[in-house]
C-alpha cells in the first residue's frame, strides 16, 4: 500500500514511521518522517492521500518529525510528476463529485463567512499591524512584513496611477488596509466592498479611528451590487472566490462603473494553468475558492472591452509574506489554542505550511493585472514610474 | 448604397464626392474626403468595403483627400461600433472561405517570402538605420526613432536578464538588428533563426562587418527546427506568423531548449480577443499573419509547464513607430516608385497609416510576455532593474 503511495507523489524523500516499528523511506535522505500510530491511519491515509493527510495531521493522528515546509514541497514536486496524470484524471472528477456551495449570492456569503469570520483577534496575530491577508510586496529580502504590506499597496496605487481627489472603488476590502491607505496616502474618496461582517465592522473602526471616515466608506455588499462612476477600480485578493463562471460578470460590473479612461487592478493567486483547488483546502479552509489561470482571467476583460496593460506574477513574494505569517503564527500557537483547540492549530499550521510551499513550488502564482478600457490612449507609456524612489 | 456604407461603418465623419458633384457625408465635420470617379466603383466599394477599399486605393481609383490617417482611425472605431456584430459574423465565414496557404513549414516559406523579400534596400528606405522592423520603445515622448529601436533591444535585454558568456536563441530574428545587439552589449553567444533568405544573407554581412561573427549566427531555418540548449529566448516579432493551431508546438519547442532556469521573452502584435486578420493585409501585405490574443497566447505556455512571469502591453509605443516609418516612407516616396510603381507606393502607404491606427485606436496591441519553466526559483523578484539609468 504504501509503495503504491510513494508512487503516486513520484517517490518522494519521506520516510514512514509504522507502529510496528519498521521504517519505509526511497533511499533519498529524507526531509520528514511521517509517524502513523496504526493500520486504520495508514488505510485512511492511503485511500485518500489528498483529503486525509490533511485531516489525519490535524486530528494528530499523523505526527509529523522534521520540516513541514519541505514535506509538503517534496509531495507537490512528486504529484507534479508525469505519472500522476491518470490519478489527475481521476481526481478532477472526485472534486466535482465533492464541489461545495457555488458562488451565488447567498452561496459566497456562507463561503466568506466560513474562512473570514474565524474573529478579527485570531487573524491580528499574526497578519502584523497592516491586517492586509494578500500577499505583500518585498522591495528587498530583508524588507520586513509590515513594511512590504505597505509596498504592496503602494505598488498598487502607482499601477493605476491615482490623483487627489479621486473617486476608487474597491471590491473585496478585507480589513480595510489598502482602502485606508490609498485614502491617506492619495488622497482619494474609496468605496469599498465586502460581504464579511466581521471584516466590514472591524474596518469602519479602523476608518473612524484613522479620522478617514469621511473619505472612505465601507459597504457590506456583493461586488455584484457595486454601482456608480469611478475613476480607479481595484480588488486585491477576491478573484480567487469569485467562481470562474462569474468572470464575464465581474468584467461587466467594471466596465459598467469604471471610467472611460479609469485604469483597473486585479491581485489573485493564480495558476499556470487550471486545476481543481486542492480537496482538503477546499473542505476545510477555502470553501468555493478557485484560483484562476491567466487564461481564464482574461474572460474578465475580453468580452468587455478591456486591454490587458501589464500582469506582474509575484510569486516568491507569497511564498516570503507565507514565511512570515507562517513564524507569527507559531509565536501564537498557545493562544490559538486557547481560541480554538490543538486540532485547529494543526490544522491551521498545515494550511499555512502548504499554502507556503505552493508558492515555493511554482503550484501557485501571484498575479496582479493591470487593465482600462481598449480606446483609452491616456495609459502610461512606460512602468519608469512604478520605481521611483 | 452610401447610406448602408455609412451605417455598417457606424457613420463616421466621412465625405464621399461622387462623379457627379455631389456630396455625401453626415453632420459631423469630416476628417477626409474620398473621391468616387464612377458608378462601377462606388459599387465595387459598397459590395465589400474591406477588400475593396484597400484596392480601390492602391489602384488610384479612390482618392482620398484630407488626413488618410484620421480617416482610417473613424473607419476602425465605427467598425467597432456595436451595429456591426452580425456583418463581423459574416466576415468570419468570409475570413475563412478566403483563406490563405496555412503556415506549415512550406506555407510559411512562401508566407514571410512574400512580406520580407520585397528588398532590404527598400525595407533600408524607412526603417531607420537599426533596420529593426517591430515595435521600438520610447522612454521619452522625444526619443528619435534608431534609439527608441535600441532602447526596445535593451527592455528585452533586461526583461531575460542577459549575463555575459550565456548562449542565447532568438526564433524570428529580422536583419539581426537584436542578435547584433545582445552580442554587442551582453557579451553574449546568439544563435538566430529566420526563413527569410534576403533578411539572413543582410544579417550575416552585417555580423561580419561588425566583426561579431564568432558570436552570432544566423541560421536560415523554421523555428520548429531549433535544436540545443540555451541560456534565454528571444522571440521579437515572429509570433504573429506562427499561427494559433502551432502554439503548442512553438511551446514544447521552447521546452525543449530552454535551460531550467532560463528566461524566455515572446514580444508580438496582438488583440484584445481573437479576430481573424483584416482580409485586405492579409491578401496584399501579410499573408497568414494572425495576431493572437493574451487568451490564444497561453496556448505556447500552459501545456510545456511554463509560468507567464510579466506581461507589458506597449501598444501606444507601436502608433508612434509606424508615425516615424510612416513619414520616413514619404520622404522616401519617388524612389519607392521607381522600385516599383505607383500602386505599390499607395498600398503601402495604406498599410503604415492602416497599422497605426489599428494600434491609435486600441484595435491592435503589443505584447511583450516573459516566462520561465513553473519550477525555477531564481527568477527576478521585482522589475526594478528594467529601469535602472
Amino acid at each position: 500500500m504504501l509503495q503504491a503511495l510513494f508512487h503516486a507523489f513520484g517517490d518522494p524523500p519521506v520516510e514512514f514511521a509504522l507502529w510496528n516499528g519498521e521504517r519505509v523511506r526511497t533511499d533519498t535522505e529524507p526531509v520528514a518522517t511521517m509517524h502513523i500510530p496504526d493500520r486504520a491511519t495508514l488505510v485512511r491515509l492511503c485511500r485518500d492521500p489528498d483529503m486525509q493527510f490533511g485531516e489525519l495531521y490535524s486530528d494528530g493522528k499523523i505526527q509529523v518529525e522534521g520540516d513541514l515546509g519541505r514535506l509538503i514541497e517534496v509531495l507537490y514536486q512528486g504529484a507534479a510528476h508525469p505519472g500522476r496524470n491518470s490519478i489527475s484524471a481521476l481526481r478532477k472528477l472526485s472534486h466535482w463529485l465533492h464541489r461545495r456551495p457555488n458562488n451565488s449570492l447567498l452561496g459566497s456569503r456562507e463561503n466568506i463567512h466560513h474562512h473570514y469570520d474565524l474573529g478579527n483577534q485570531f487573524y491580528s496575530l499574526w497578519l502584523g499591524d497592516t491586517m492586509a491577508y494578500t500577499c505583500a510586496y518585498f522591495p528587498t529580502p530583508e524588507t520586513p512584513l509590515d513594511q512590504a504590506q505597505l509596498a504592496k499597496m503602494e505598488h498598487v496605487c502607482r499601477k493605476v496611477q491615482l490623483r487627489p481627489g479621486q473617486h476608487v472603488v474597491e471590491a473585496g476590502c478585507g480589513w480595510g488596509s489598502l482602502a485606508l491607505y490609498m485614502a491617506r496616502h492619495h488622497g482619494v474618496k474609496v468605496t469599498a466592498f465586502n460581504i464579511s461582517r466581521e471584516q466590514i465592522a472591524f474596518a469602519r473602526e479602523r476608518a473612524k479611528a484613522e479620522g478617514l471616515d469621511h473619505s472612505v466608506e465601507f459597504v457590506e455588499d456583493d461586488y455584484r451590487n457595486i454601482r456608480g462612476s469611478f475613476d480607479a477600480f481595484v480588488s486585491v485578493g477576491m478573484l480567487e472566490h469569485v467562481g470562474v463562471e462569474n468572470y464575464p460578470g465581474l468584467g461587466e460590473i467594471i466596465r459598467s462603473c469604471l471610467q472611460p479612461e479609469g485604469l483597473g487592478l486585479i491581485h489573485t493567486i493564480g495558476r499556470n494553468y487550471w486545476k481543481p483547488m486542492h480537496r482538503w483546502i477546499d473542505r476545510r479552509i477555502f470553501p468555493g475558492a478557485n484560483p484562476p489561470s491567466l487564461k481564464q482571467m482574461m474572460d474578465i476583460f475580453e468580452q468587455a472591452g478591456f486591454s490587458v496593460l501589464d500582469v506582474e506574477n509575484i510569486r516568491l513574494h507569497y511564498a516570503k509574506t507565507l514565511d512570515w505569517w507562517w513564524q507569527l503564527y507559531e509565536q501564537s500557537r498557545d493562544k490559538v489554542a486557547k481560541m480554538f483547540d490543538e486540532n485547529f492549530v494543526r490544522m491551521w499550521r498545515l494550511y499555512l505550511a502548504g499554502s507556503r510551499a505552493a508558492f515555493t513550488t511554482g503550484e501557485m502564482q501571484l498575479f496582479q493585472v493591470v487593465f482600462s478600457g481598449s480606446t483609452n490612449n491616456r495609459i502610461p507609456m512606460t512602468r519608469e514610474h512604478l520605481y521611483r524612489p
